[in-house]
């Protein structure tokens, strides 16, 4: 079974949705608009994201404080891909029997603990036991930023630039004390900032990947790829250790290693040069390429542009394809 | 561990909740409210609630039809205790990795055709594999019906007449074609027509049984107890049937058996007699008891009156408590 084709399924349905629904499924978050009273319009994001144990975080080796913080930290990466305001979360979880009252009582402190320091107040919950390991499912409820439309997947325009914050790859490593796929900091206001300065024309947050997530920017913007320039690409320190380690090159931990949780988005040309600053709060942001037509149905959607000006078709794990 | 004490040490935490949280952690969903733009005021509900295979359904025996419809049907019955209407929802789903990609397939449509029969479309979600048993979880998000709000466990006083909707226990019991806990109706016209009538002082979905779920409404009024009287309770064929086979009284599955669906509140008694009909949409509304105050600290808080009139209090499973 792959998730990919699953969720192809669940899109497929999306013309039937009532038309309430201004975000179907398919990007960061879902929204629906209503009339709270008086004649409004208001609207309100939902996301879900599950940890598991074994799956996202190994619970036997991670502080429960961590393990509650990214329960909440993931979600609220997905209200950042959307420039939105985190309003409540709530989550369910189903805990092992043997778990314990105590460990029980830590974790659920520190899901309310992050969640409260996003300003995302813990609003409800389920708690169930099994037999079975760990498993959180945090669901995050936004509101948009007032004047600032959710910036979508779908909006990418021919000839847009292409941007990433932060720097990539080696998410897993542990450096100075600091385990990015652990501790990272969920990119609110630098997405709220820059949909402010200058209007993305779509954004995702990097969870599995830029290698598996620009592909899906681009599908859902249309016929478009991509072409990133490796010598732009902001490689991470950790990175640099992961590539140490495995014997690939850093680039390909940067694009295909996952659990970046940065923004990559995409600006109008004009738009970049007149109001993008290098950084926002501390946090580089960096044009590492550009989007362009599809020439033909057949081109790969992701290229690199090596240090030497060649082009190369890369897979969605961020490794070149076998034969080019 | 014991879930209602790491419940309590979850309300615990509710004074430190920001302004905007309408609905805590300790009702059937919880609420914030948001300024939807131009200084209006929008309150939106939300809710969780899982479907872990072997816990609350077992999948080798139940259509995934069913499976899916009871994961979405379980959280309206969350939004009906508020009198609330269904916005939108959102599923997490963590399948074994051997479920297969026709029968995934088969889930997500049988979520989505069970959520739009709702009129609560599903508008996103989070799919997950792993090597154990199924999980679901499934978040509604639901708005106030205009001119109504959300109806709280925690309005009951002194005095107050006892409702419940529909017939009681059996729920797993096979009767007909129909299995009342894969095959309820939640009750959202009946909650909003109710709250329209004849505004319920406090209401709350039985999920756990009238003996688990009732004593949680008084703890949420305050210091109250109910005194159920067993000639009124209307107990379901499936009950009798389970009878016979448990050689229990009747009453007893009707209290404790758990997953009815149903509505319980309490009504005002001038309110009752002026507005309350003895059913609605074809659901009988039957009155089967009342709360007054606690006499004393050791007075247990739910009390069965018997066809004699005699009096004993009942422990949180619906069984009389040993020795009386």
């Amino acid at each position: 079974m792959r998730e990919s084709s699953l969720l192809l399924h669940v899109y497929g349905q999306n013309a039937a949705l009532p038309a309430r629904v201004s975000l179907p499924p398919g990007d960061d978050m879902g929204a629906v608009r209503f009339d709270p009273g008086g004649g409004g319009d208001a609207e309100v994001l939902v996301a879900v994201d599950q940890l598991a144990d074994g799956v996202h975080v190994d619970v036997a080796h991670t502080s429960l404080s961590q393990v509650g913080r990214k329960a909440v930290t993931r979600n609220l990466s997905d209200v950042a891909a959307m420039a939105a305001v985190p309003l409540a979360a709530v989550v369910a979880a189903c805990l092992p029997r043997d778990f314990g009252q105590s460990r029980a009582e830590a974790l659920f402190d520190s899901l309310r603990r992050a969640a409260a320091a996003f300003d995302c107040p813990l609003i409800g919950g389920d708690i169930a036991m099994w037999d079975h390991p760990l498993l959180l499912s945090v669901t995050v409820l936004a509101r948009p930023e007032p004047g600032i439309a959710p910036v979508k997947r779908s909006g990418a325009a021919e000839g847009d630039l292409l941007y990433v914050t932060g720097r990539l790859g080696g998410s897993l490593i542990e450096l100075h004390g600091y385990t990015h796929h652990l501790d990272f900091e969920p990119r609110l206001h630098v997405a709220r900032r820059l949909a402010a300065v200058c209007r993305p024309s779509a954004m995702i947050d990097l969870s599995d990947g830029m290698a598996a997530d620009l592909p899906r920017l681009l599908a859902a913007s249309g016929d478009l790829v991509a072409q990133v320039e490796l010598a732009q690409l902001p490689i991470s320190e950790a990175a640099q250790v992961a590539a140490a380690g495995s014997g690939r090159p850093p680039w390909q931990h940067a694009m295909g290693d996952g659990e970046d949780y940065e923004l990559l988005f995409t600006v109008d040309p004009a738009q970049a040069r007149r109001h993008l600053p290098e950084s926002i709060e501390g946090v580089p942001v960096t044009r590492i390429g550009r989007v362009r037509k599809r020439l033909n149905p057949d081109e790969p959607p992701l290229l690199l542009m090596d240090e030497e000006g060649q082009v190369h078709p890369l897979d969605s794990t961020g490794w070149e394809h076998a034969g080019t």
